[in-house]
């Protein structure tokens, strides 16, 4: 977490106050979450009331998804990138399996991209049955960004409402939730250098998506359950911050990523980069291993005190080839055998150096250990 | 919050890692949840297995009531008291509206008491019918304590699932979820001196709900999302110091509050204590002032420094007499002119002295603002 963040988050521990309370101690705790609410407004070019709080980015992407296509119900249309985090895939799913929605997903190049066409062409199969749309702003393990504007702009064609899941791009990636085009939003704090357990759903005036969890009605009626102030001033320090600092941060480490591949590529010649060559995020570096398993290579790395990952966190430790890559048209043997480094605000080129100094012999013995 | 919960807090904010990813970091992160899971089950009666954590109580609530109902189909009746929290009974009245269910609100007696009689006649109208039972451990706002336990064994003599939301009790009661017999049981971090944002659902073993949020497949594959280690190592020591002092704290409250209810008697001898005389919460105190507004009086005693509250903080504002009240039998002056007292482990008796020094004047000049 940034420092900012957690001095917002303790200062409000120590306070008491419920922000929904008429007395005293709520209206100030009401405060906090109004200014934070504005503080995020702000930097993501949105108006506060557009900011509605979660717990995070599973919840966003939920009640995106699923609240918009009970709101345009008897639409029965969901469209969703093939790549798309499991926190869309699987509330999308779960429509289809049981709530009458019709789930397809959009193709992806080879290198993740979801071409403008591939969408207006589903779209155009029956547009007048489409509730929603979801595209992610920028992969979680591949790290390609979307022409999301684009995109945007052909779901308005057809008034349908856009939802894209901006958990990896906010602070990595300039984003203006006006700017976009988007009509809703999903941002989560752990992967701003803020909490966990906190993110919102940026979302459009006069979009009404049903709610997913019901309860007292805070949030425009559209989230309800008690607001997490301390949480909520955290996430707020965060964005402000990561928001700030974005551009010098995104050419620090489209730099260090870039010396990263290269000397990546110079250590194990046959490696695979994986992701779109430029349109990626700055701290993404996402490589197949060609005879590898990912996980012994991630364990042999972390041995040596390197930390990556394999697939993403959420379905780590299962031995499935990630969806991701073989939507991207890759094999599984090479899908299982990928790994992503990701750079952040405390990484540093020793880092780099570091990871170039085991990795040669790391991949040796796990391709030995493959082949036995 | 408890001092003991902000420590335990506060040291993980300090940590990164997300406890599902296969590196050090988030191996770290990953036994600092275990270990909390341990500390919540061993406090409350449960096993490790059981513990569900959540972003609190509307979220529990949700998940128990929509999920067990989807896990149930095609049973389609969902019993719930008419004086649940609105975390209940706004996801029941939704799967009634937009799921098919058809909800039926169990009748309680003057004091907000649910008679198992009462429960069993509903239950035998057509027990195959039933999908899941939800009656609350303690209300929010009168402090009536259920007798659950039987309650539980009504639902049981039908093989159906029985759930309470013990947001109240935990702390303030002795709860154990073995011992209460409930299925499922609901409990939250910032009403226990833990975090907001935080909290969990006790599921027995063999229950599957569906899920209500879907993504990684984190607990269970019941609640995805990012584990929230932080605050679930803060709602961990909270839970913990809260069962060890709950006996305590139950015998020293139990003797301010009735000291409170005695001298608001006299101070203003036409006031009517809602909820039961003795099966009520410790820290619960809850009248009625004829004649009075209850947010006129709120106001009038929070400008001397006395906070209470009028029904329960997530509709505090809207003006609605409570639904609480009403279904004991009082009519909508009387429950508009209810404030409750909440005495927790910061209260003494000078806080007592305070409200009584100052009622008085507050309770006349607002009947004379509610005569003019």
């Amino acid at each position: 977490m940034l420092p900012e963040a957690i001095e917002a988050m303790t200062e409000q521990l120590r306070h008491v106050g419920n922000p929904s309370s008429l007395h005293a101690a709520g209206r100030r705790m009401r405060r906090v979450v109004e200014e934070a609410r504005e503080t995020i407004a702000d930097a993501l070019g949105a108006r506060p009331s557009e900011v509605v709080f979660t717990s995070g980015g599973t919840e966003a992407d939920n009640l995106a998804i699923k609240g918009l296509y009970w709101a345009r119900r008897p639409r029965r249309r969901v469209l969703l990138s093939a790549i798309e985090h499991h926190a869309a895939l699987d509330p999308a799913h779960w429509l289809g399996e049981s709530q009458g929605a019709e789930v397809e997903l959009l193709k992806v190049d080879e290198h993740g991209l979801v071409h403008p066409d591939t969408l207006r062409a589903a779209v155009e199969r029956d547009p007048d049955d489409v509730a929603m749309i979801s595209v992610m702003w920028a992969n979680n393990e591949v790290g390609t960004v979307q022409p999301v504007h684009v995109l945007a702009a052909v779901a308005h064609d057809h008034g349908i409402p856009f939802h894209t899941d901006a958990v990896q791009a906010v602070g990595q990636l300039p984003v203006s939730f006006a700017g976009s085009g988007a009509d809703a939003l999903t941002l989560t704090g752990h992967k701003v250098g803020g909490p966990m357990g906190v993110g919102a759903l940026l979302l459009a005036r006069g979009l009404n998506p049903v709610s997913v969890q019901h309860g007292g009605g805070q949030e425009r009626d559209v989230r309800s359950g008690t607001l997490d102030a301390p949480a909520i001033a955290g996430l707020a320090a965060a964005v402000r911050a990561a928001v700030e600092q974005q551009e010098a941060l995104r050419r620090r480490l489209t730099a260090l990523r870039d010396e990263l591949i290269e000397r990546v590529r110079q250590a194990v010649p046959d490696v695979v980069l994986n992701g779109h060559p430029t349109e990626r995020l700055p701290g993404n570096a996402h490589f197949s291993f060609p005879g590898c398993e990912g996980d012994a290579l991630l364990m042999l790395l972390d041995a040596k005190g390197v930390e990556c990952s394999t697939g993403s966190a959420c379905s780590a430790g299962v031995a499935q080839p990630s969806h991701v890559l073989l939507s991207m048209g890759a094999d599984a043997a090479a899908a299982r055998g990928s790994l992503r480094f990701s750079l952040g605000h405390t990484s540093t080129r020793d880092d780099v150096d570091r990871l170039i100094e085991v990795l040669p012999a790391a991949v040796e013995r796990a391709r030995r250990a493959g082949l036995s």
